[in-house]
């Protein structure tokens, strides 16, 4: 029932390219350093894969310096997984010791990667985060002499990470195809009268059996004649003739996400669901056809927005028609008017287009692609073209 | 097979008393408004429980006036969700819009709260983060006057958070009833020989199987005599013969955490492992019977640790001997000798004695209790006296 999965973790060169590519974008911005304290940026540059992120507990950073090996700064709870990654410099206190919670050792890595006086770079902007308490990022300051500086570094590890390897384009291939292999058993578990909450821990249980390490993301709603919320865990409510269910899914395979949904009628198909399924069916044909090297998020956006509009209706209220995908389940960039990032082979990304098929009722469509240099391939088993049936 | 399971959601009443219960702390603290940015902070004073919080894209608020509701501000795409919660002030945005991502909203709210010139409570403290970009907060602070003023309310958090309702303990019972109906079928599908990911693979299963809603957390490893690290994803190497078996986790439902172990012998089991899971078994009963309301968390540390080092141990390196559970898998507090946080009825907390067998061999306990005013109560039902064997 499984499909072959590649290989778990990823080569030494492959770090190693990374640091380099990130250490000449260093020098070009004038960072001497890099401090990194976020689960996918750790991991991107150290291959530290652990679920015990879930913790909030302890805070984990990687100093990345202009020359040289990164540092390791962790919990001790820690000290025997980095080991086993290709990091060899790693510096441990016994965490949690919230008087000082790693903070003093944090200090001389900086130091020792020679940025105690410069520009220490931090993600700052868009869809990033700081790990560690805000307390604790001010008694860092305190530890560092006045001159050193904490400048914005996020536009630096987006364009890192938004273009994948062909070993992670790989994993997230493994993914796509375990949850296409899990919807198309949908139709087989799920049936009128079987509570939500059923039809998604089957889908959860397929998903696993399928190969899934986990599935962190699993949210869609089961509504008549199309549904308002895609966000919402399910409820105990039976799934009922007349029924749109939507299930979409975020699985892991070895640290990498799919991201995509199905759509299903329950008991019959209305016309009025079947027409809204066509048009989204044709947006994304759209959007697949404009996602080639060169093109724009905002030209995808346009080219699947304009089958939507051109049908008579109007987009949901997701925000934006796709993403990038990865390490996350949503990464850089969006399918917006204003995201004018300009494709490239080997980004990885969704064709997410939605509609308001009336006041309360909405259906969203979801497939994953790469960008490759003759366009896009499709890393998701394409929906079937028209609105399927469960009876 | 499963376990009869409580009603999902809290009814209006608990929402209203947390409330009454936070806006008392602010008043005393001096506080004239809180600024939520996680999820388990949003979802303690809203209910808003979604796994959407997965996708790092859009950051969403809740702000807490010191009289009066709540009000959130969140992207759009969350507005049915937040509007069947008992939150009625709901202001969206349509986002991701990286140009303003809801910060003037926010900054709107904050003065609606009274609070533009004011206090504004802030988690900074530890095992907390804020879930906003530091451009973003920034740019907030630019949008309120010079005098307004962000302090650290992590320790109100903390308080209110510490103790759980027993609603909330009903929850955690019976997500600790689902894994320990899981754990105890590992002996029927664990087989030496076995590759360790198909180990985890079916436990999640049964976890699944059981009634659990979600497995976020699964850690362990299988290795000769003990194991070194607590934190590693499954690899593909077999159950052998004389290994020790582990594994932890931190499974869901509808919200809230367990988070305890078991331990296994593969094969056989040998004198040395048998010796540490009893002195660890006599900790775990030591730590249970020092925790009683008025007795501190460095009590129950010194309880267990007496047991491992009067059988000539020493404590593992995970930095403590359990910690508090609930909405995340680990919260506050930490049994360690520095923390002396008082027990009282209704904190729910793990019992986590660790210790060295030998160099890169250790061993770890773990079971989840409640403290009740006569003394400890236990989640998970009660590992087996003696080590048991797989074979």
């Amino acid at each position: 029932m499984k499909a072959a999965a590649p290989e778990r973790g990823l080569p030494r060169c492959e770090f190693e390219d990374r640091l380099e590519r990130a250490q000449r974008g260093m020098a070009a911005a004038g960072f001497d350093a890099l401090l990194l304290t976020t689960e996918p940026e750790v991991r991107w540059f150290s291959g530290f894969l652990t679920e015990f992120w879930q913790s909030p507990t302890r805070p984990w950073f990687l100093v990345v310096p202009r020359d040289g090996r990164p540092i390791a700064v962790i919990p001790g709870i820690g000290a025997p997984l980095m080991a086993r990654t290709w990091i060899d410099d790693i510096r441990t206190w016994p965490s949690p010791q919230p008087g000082d919670e790693g903070v003093t050792q944090l200090a001389g890595a900086l130091r020792d990667a020679g940025a105690a006086t410069g520009r220490i770079g931090l993600p700052m902007g868009p869809e990033t985060m700081l790990r560690m308490t805000l307390n604790d990022y001010r008694q860092l300051q305190d530890h560092l002499p006045a001159v050193a500086e904490f400048v914005d570094a996020g536009a630096l590890l987006r364009e890192l990470r938004m273009v994948k390897s062909q070993r992670e384009i790989a994993k997230i291939a493994h993914i796509c195809a375990i949850a296409s292999n899990a919807f198309a058993e949908v139709p087989r578990f799920a049936a009128p009268g079987q509570p939500l909450t059923e039809t998604f821990r089957a889908f959860r249980l397929a998903l696993l059996r399928n190969g899934a390490d986990n599935v962190p993301y699993l949210v869609g709603a089961s509504a008549p004649g199309g549904y308002e919320d895609v966000i919402t865990p399910p409820g105990e409510d039976p799934l009922s003739d007349g029924d749109i269910l939507m299930m979409d899914t975020g699985a892991l395979f070895d640290g990498y996400f799919c991201d995509f949904d199905r759509n299903w009628a329950i008991g019959h198909a209305d016309d009025d669901s079947r027409r809204a399924y066509d048009t989204l069916y044709r947006a994304t044909d759209a959007g697949q056809a404009a996602a080639r090297p060169g093109a724009t998020c905002s030209d995808l956006f346009g080219a699947m927005r304009a089958v939507i509009v051109a049908d008579g209706y109007e987009c949901g209220n997701v925000g934006r028609l796709g993403h990038g995908l990865g390490m996350q389940l949503t990464e850089w960039p969006s399918h917006t008017p204003e995201d004018h990032t300009v494709l490239q082979p080997g980004m990885v990304l969704t064709l997410e287009p939605g509609l308001a098929i009336g006041p309360g009722r909405s259906m969203v469509h979801e497939e994953d692609i790469v960008i490759r240099a003759g366009g896009a391939e499709l890393l998701s088993r394409r929906a079937p073209p028209e609105l399927p049936v469960i009876d």
